[in-house]
């Protein structure tokens, strides 16, 4: 039953999402505020752009407008979806930290399931994706980036998951999602260690596809992949892409409460708001 | 109690095997009628031969032939068995898919039933196993290399499960076939695209195992595989085996009536037989 | 609540170690009987040497050593743990065979329960972990260095899980600490022939990650593994390393008499212990 099961999914992922809580509904359709909508009326594929200046951090507003987008763009019947930045120095700096330091539990919690939302929602997103990295691309940017089946990155940045690096510890579901795409020996050590590849190491071990040496060749290289699935059929596609992602969402669907609930419980330790701390200030004074 | 279980487990496939029906017996014990066994007397290896003109499609009695040869192989504890065709251009087009068209729902709950029994067979056999690729080998063909341990293919040839280009959604134990020989990234991507290998990137993503000039050259790198067996303990390498290979077969195992079920509801949706419809079509235009 | 779960799971895991057996107090916490610490004060990183002539072989006592140095090196908080061997030969020859051969069935259990004690204090160890393999490193060698994070290897040895070619069927978390460094289709194969890697090929497919060229060599390539860590923090980093294991070890923590049993069972079939005779006998003519 898992083709039903799967198909149900979708059904029963989509309520979920952001909590019950209402979208904000769109006038035109084509953008919301902190994300761009750009669709290529020849190729029909959409590209959704971040666009939260200074280095699109992953706030409560930009992920809800990212999951508005991503389901605007599936109910639309895209022919596929590239994810990119409207700066270019970052793809996007990660989750908003300041969220997580002396937290109020309640918008904690707001805060987390709303990035659980926003990953299922690209991670399962029924139609071909890939992204098109044109700046650093570190924690919460790369899991975004390893969440689409494609991923074309500009030379001399930085990606990877450096959780390590500020005392956090990730969730399952985001290790599965660094393991759908990298070996396992490589992602236990990259995760241990807070590992930032640089764009040619990330190409080596397999992180990223393809190196592009401009953005409109990203763009290029992206759309070239989407292309790649023009003999299949849409639904078959989308239901097997589901069956094999299925394994990585499992726990995270059968009980998002226990992982919100872990969150919540490290976040809240003296030991992790101590790290933060400490990084916060490293990152003040780098300025 | 896996080794327990394994061994219980050998018991419990076999009678599951084709449904309770009874398989044909055989006089000598050397040839089906779709089906060809040559037994090495110097090397003990037996050689199994599909021999279903033109494209060694897997018919109902091709299957039924193939489990009963594999069965036969296996109970007189030969030294390791080869799978090839006796076909030079196609190994096997994979399963009858006119068996899927408009299905009167028992036969094709039979039919199914059928395919899982004789890729439960092959991939759990005891023995030694080797696929002698020596034509193309689409889908199911696919299916039946990669649950050999050894994979030799003669140049210009294709291989690969391209089902959803014909609107077919593969089920998860195929999947953990593929995936027991290709990375997941790898999996996830080719089993979307519907790509279909060539030999030489079958060999570069690690398909098949070594690239043989002719039939003969093929069948003797199988043996040569077959023969790193020697100084190993039969019963601890077959136990080691099983065990390596119990979680892609677990699921299958425990709910093979919730298999059959997803594919029986999947293969009478509309949307499945009109793609398979226009895919038919394609072919018939095509010769 | 994983990482509870995985912050509960040390404390559980601890008391079971040594089901309960006190360990030999050390008197002054520099050296037990058979294993050696040396604490560099500079680095803080602790390497553990395997002190049994002839070769290291796991007995009774050489795991209970080696298990109560885990335990010492990771409560004093050192930077990291080098496992090595006195000996320029062996790294381990692996299990005490002996113990297996016509065994009274309380005192395989209890050889085997430390096994699975050794085995869990390395691989959940929360420090960085590296092995300098300065010798032959077959079987349960291979499973302790496989255990470690990282493994550099001298030129011209011999490394592999060879199980097989005694009769012997590893258990099942043996094969996913393989798992954990090899891919899939490797280990399978691997461990069906029963195969030992020189350097050079373990190097290749992944089984080490540096060859030096002597001890010195290895145990300074060890050292700035470990240092790679340096920018984490370690708790974090110990909770991520054990989260990415979990799955490795859970079915092992959820039913550790299952594997115990199975162990026994299979142990005290005639098939193993012919097998393991004849083994033994050719060992002795070697010599």
């Amino acid at each position: 039953m898992l083709r039903n099961r799967l198909i149900d999914g979708v059904r029963r992922i989509k309520p979920i999402l952001c909590g019950g809580q209402s979208l904000r509904s769109l006038s035109n359709g084509a953008t919301s505020k902190l994300t761009t909508i750009e669709v290529d009326d020849r190729s029909g594929i959409a590209t959704l752009s971040m666009n939260l200046p200074p280095v699109n951090t992953l706030t409560m507003e930009l992920m809800h407008d990212l999951i508005d987008s991503i389901n605007q763009i599936e109910s639309n019947k895209s022919r596929g979806l590239i994810l990119t930045s409207s700066n270019d120095k970052v793809f996007s700096a990660g989750l908003d930290l300041n969220e997580m330091l002396n937290p109020e539990v309640e918008r904690l919690r707001l805060f987390w399931t709303r990035f659980q939302d926003l990953w299922l929602a690209l991670h399962l997103c029924g139609l071909p994706t890939a992204a098109a990295i044109n700046g650093h691309s570190p924690a919460a940017g790369c899991v975004l980036a390893t969440a689409c089946e494609y991923r074309v990155m500009l030379p001399n940045l930085f990606i990877g998951i450096h959780a390590t690096r500020f005392s956090f510890v990730i969730s399952k579901w985001m290790m599965n999602s660094y393991q759908s795409v990298l070996p396992r020996r490589v992602v236990e050590r990259a995760l241990n260690q807070g590992k930032l590849f640089t764009t040619q190491e990330a190409l080596d071990v397999g992180l990223v596809d393809e190196i592009a040496c401009s953005k409109e060749e990203a763009l290029s290289k992206c759309a070239a992949f989407i292309a790649t699935f023009d003999k299949t059929n849409p639904v078959a596609r989308c239901l097997t892409k589901r069956m094999c992602r299925e394994p990585d969402v499992r726990e995270l669907l059968q009980d998002r409460a226990a992982d919100l609930k872990e969150c919540v419980d490290y976040v809240t330790t003296p030991l992790f708001q101590e790290g933060l701390c400490a990084h916060l200030e490293g990152l003040k004074k780098r300025k």
